[in-house]
């Protein structure tokens, strides 16, 4: 491709409003184009690495058995009031009514279609297992769509779907799955790691692993041992305190102290010259519309999943103020766990606390000396916190935890039977019983992937693509088109390097030796050939972009190098 | 693939609202399944076919010169405003509201997207000409699909935009794409023409034609000469009559005749032993909010698109009784040219009438000895009738007009500066002045293409595809899977053919032979390999689909088929 017909416009600067270094560098190369917030339109180069991404996709996924099918975008909202997800989706889901007034959602993923599409065609357990995948566009109306294609409306994904007539079954096809990404990722040149998550909206009763690109602006923490490998998403991650004992604890008796308007856990720490680490945290939760208690330590976090999951509840978050004096008879600041009349979960770290401080259920007055089981029940105890950097790996309980930010650019779920039974997708077993088939799904943001290997892979010049995917693999550029000896020899170079079946972009544009550098560096087309004032020698320079090192090659060396063999 | 694990269904028989071949074939193959009205899913068959044609569409356009990116299915409603289609597009534009109540279209086009980035990348006439397609999801939501792919509300389209600096430009843009498309047809192994059309809602000012597959089914009629080549759409086609002198008119005077009740042509003909032919027929259309009418001889029909054109009006639609009654003091059965006050437009066929019965604009009354230009005034004359099958031909005036049923399958356009203008979209010419650019657009319906080509081909057992889009090249079928030597035999074949780089579909199905090769016809791929009996002597059945022709090879017959050798 010759680049002064490329339909492509380089820019000094990206606007101001982006703050990912993928989305400034996608925007400044002239990958992609904000056409509506979260809406994007791939301009060529953009689009050829989305093609290198789908084609890795579609051969590992091939590999692995899976076949692929395209589903629509326009979803009947019948579907999706059978298996209830109609309302629980949210305002993320969007919605329309045709000319008829019917209902319909915009796909924002495509269990429901696919479940009842299965349900449809297979009757018998012979014609199972079966794993199911599109590369589709997906919208999802985003509260906060930002960082360019990391988080937007309409985005192209990868979902795939496994139906099995067993657990055992449905085991094999999720790990013949987890296995393929490992694959995709990898070819794609991505930094990335399998994390134990939690099966949030699409639900479903097993294991689930998220695949986190790890970058900087990742949305997600993932905490690891280096020890034994464990790796889990913050909001799973096992705090590693339940296996431990409790502390030996204080034999002084509770003592109320007053504390006027100390409500924080920084002005308690303060008031009372106490470090956070012996300060009893209670807050007032509301389970499902049912008020509990949770207390942790006052330097630690709730995680709320941890909460629900143990619950069992459907939903939970923070009670308002007015829903805490109804339950407890206080103010927030002033909770406690003693005399609490309302349910009290405790986290395994406060059980390790020979004593402790903690609301008075009064207003203005704390209680110190504190001692769980002796001064409140212990009866509900779990572990209820985020992990945290250094704590003890929950996993070997010898390493220590150490976090990274992560973007989620995969995810692997065990459905069961979530959608299956609801939908009615069953078959007819060997011994013509009819049972309810066993669902798996696989989500990889195709085009969310290509922004985290941005993230991940570029300097402050511009991208770097990884081979597999760069939208050229060779960027020729010849420095002034007014040389006859540079033209002529760019020219053959074109000719030679397309014939022996390399994508190659060609700078052949009237424009300033710096312009045509930068932009080139800004493109990160990994390998660059320059024919300069070499060129009567019949010389030219050839480049790496990962590291810059520079040769001086004659053309037939150039041909011959290997980099080129193995393109 | 073996077909054992591949996820197909064939259905005996289709659903009873199928009515166009093609959906029925393709919903017993297993190909696509409905979702909701007008909405599908492609099973693996059916996808693998369908981007057997997109690989060919993107060779031939990316030999034309043309850059491939992709634009977003989620349109801001502003940019439709601003063109001034938001309203004009009517209810098969698919609007929603996101959650901030932001308004959007579902794009069932991409004019306004393209021309406002084209508009805001590119500045100079340097980056000019450009020619810009995708292969992507539209919406749009028909008041009757109908025929599975033919008319759907969703569906795959390849839409192209051209930018030139000059007319002069687009006329290359636009040949450079037409000659495209033949090869992409070509090679697609369909029945088409290419005919001149009516540029429609999408508009514009100058040329356009549509490719057009010629198959019973179509909603299109296409007229051509077999002596010149001359083809066009009936709703463009010129009558030939134009050139041609006026007959000799009677000498008779205009006579009124009392015709209680007779309003029709075929009463009128009755009741005065006239011919439709000698019968001149007057209808009131409103054109623009006034009221027009239009004289064409008794046997003709009006074609509104040529009205229109002649009044250069926007809307054009026949009056309402009312509108006749206030504009001519009659209701319709009873107009006639004579003495009407409001426009007449006389066909060119009317004015070759010596002379004609007409409506007397009073009721139960008509006029006999018409004439022409005597009677009535023949200042407004046209071709405003539709072409009829063996007319003369309005170009070679030697040949006779044949008609044909087509299914658009593509579109070609010259729009000019319709999107440009209104959006914005200029640029700098090389003596620094700004100009508006010169667009074009260019649009293949994907999946109607796919259905199209299954209505040409087929028998009464199933589909015959071509070869360059088969969803698989063989078809290799075991008899018994029970017989060691069959079963040997086919594995070994199976596994030499996808060697030599072919895609097969292996039937390794326990299942009656019976049902596998009605599977086999129904599905339709070009060649059937049948290892049955005579697998013994290591030989096996090689049959055409499209001709039935059966040959008994040896494998190394077999495999040294010229058919297989140029796959």
């Amino acid at each position: 491709m010759k680049q002064s017909k490329l339909f492509v416009n380089t820019l000094r600067e990206a606007p101001s409003d982006a703050e990912a270094v993928s989305h400034q560098l996608l925007l400044r190369g002239g990958f992609i184009r904000q056409l509506a917030a979260g809406v994007y339109s791939y301009l060529p180069l953009g689009w050829r690495v989305l093609r290198n991404i789908e084609r890795i996709i579609r051969e590992e996924l091939d590999r692995a058995g899976a076949q692929e099918l395209l589903m629509p975008a326009l979803q009947p909202a019948e579907l999706w009031k059978d298996s209830g997800r109609y309302d629980a989706y949210g305002p993320e889901l969007i919605r329309l009514r045709d000319r008829h007034d019917r209902e319909f959602a915009l796909g924002p993923t495509h269990e429901e279609v696919i479940t009842a599409l299965v349900k449809q065609e297979i009757g018998s357990y012979r014609k199972m297992p079966v794993t199911l995948y599109q590369i589709q566009t997906k919208f999802r109306d985003e509260r906060r769509p930002r960082f360019g294609l990391l988080r937007g409306r309409e985005f192209l994904m990868k979902d795939a779907y496994s139906f099995d007539t067993s657990w055992e079954g449905l085991d094999h096809s999720y790990r013949n799955m987890y296995e393929a990404y490992e694959r995709i990722f990898q070819r794609c040149g991505l930094n990335f790691r399998a994390v134990e998550a939690d099966a949030g909206a699409i639900g479903g009763e097993g294991e689930t692993h998220e695949f986190m690109a790890l970058a900087e602006v990742g949305e997600d923490t993932v905490a690891t041992c280096s020890n034994c490998g464990y790796a889990a998403n913050l909001e799973m991650a096992k705090s590693g305190e339940q296996a431990q004992g409790k502390n030996q604890p204080t034999t002084e008796p509770i003592q109320k102290i007053h504390t006027p308007n100390v409500r924080t856990i920084e002005q308690l720490s303060q008031f009372l010259e106490a470090a956070p680490q012996e300060i009893m945290k209670t807050l007032i939760y509301m389970a499902d519309d049912q008020p509990v208690a949770v207390v942790i330590r006052g330097d630690h976090e709730v995680n709320e999943i941890k909460v629900k999951h143990y619950l069992g509840a459907e939903t939970l978050g923070l009670a308002d103020p007015e829903a805490i004096q109804k339950a407890v008879g206080v103010s927030a600041g002033f909770a406690g766990p003693i005399g609490m009349k309302i349910p009290v979960l405790v986290d395994f770290a406060v059980l390790q606390m020979a004593a402790g401080v903690c609301g008075a259920n009064e207003t203005d007055a704390h209680v110190i000396h504190v001692v769980p089981g002796r001064d409140f029940s212990i009866e509900q105890t779990g572990d209820f916190r985020n992990a945290e950097e250094g704590d003890r790996c929950p996993n070997c309980q010898e390493g220590e935890l150490t976090f990274y930010k992560g973007i989620e650019v995969g995810h692997v779920f065990k459905l069961g039977t979530k959608y299956s039974d609801p939908l009615g997708a069953r078959y007819l077993d060997s011994n013509g019983r009819e049972q309810t088939m066993i669902m798996g799904c696989y989500g990889i943001g195709v085009s969310r992937l290509l922004s985290a290997i941005v993230e991940q892979s570029h300097d402050d010049r511009g991208i770097i693509w990884p081979q597999a995917i760069a939208p050229y693999q060779v960027h020729l550029i010849v420095i002034s088109t007014k040389d006859e000896a540079q033209v002529t020899l760019a020219n053959e170079l074109y000719e030679t390097l397309q014939r022996q079946g390399m994508e190659v972009l060609f700078d052949d544009r009237d424009e300033r030796a710096g312009i045509k550098f930068n932009d080139s560096d800004l493109l990160g087309i990994p390998y660059r050939i320059v024919v300069g004032k070499e060129a009567s020698n019949g010389k030219v320079e050839f480049v790496e972009r990962k590291n810059n090192v520079k040769q001086t090659l004659s053309k037939e060396e150039l041909v011959a190098q290997s980099v080129f063999r193995t393109l």
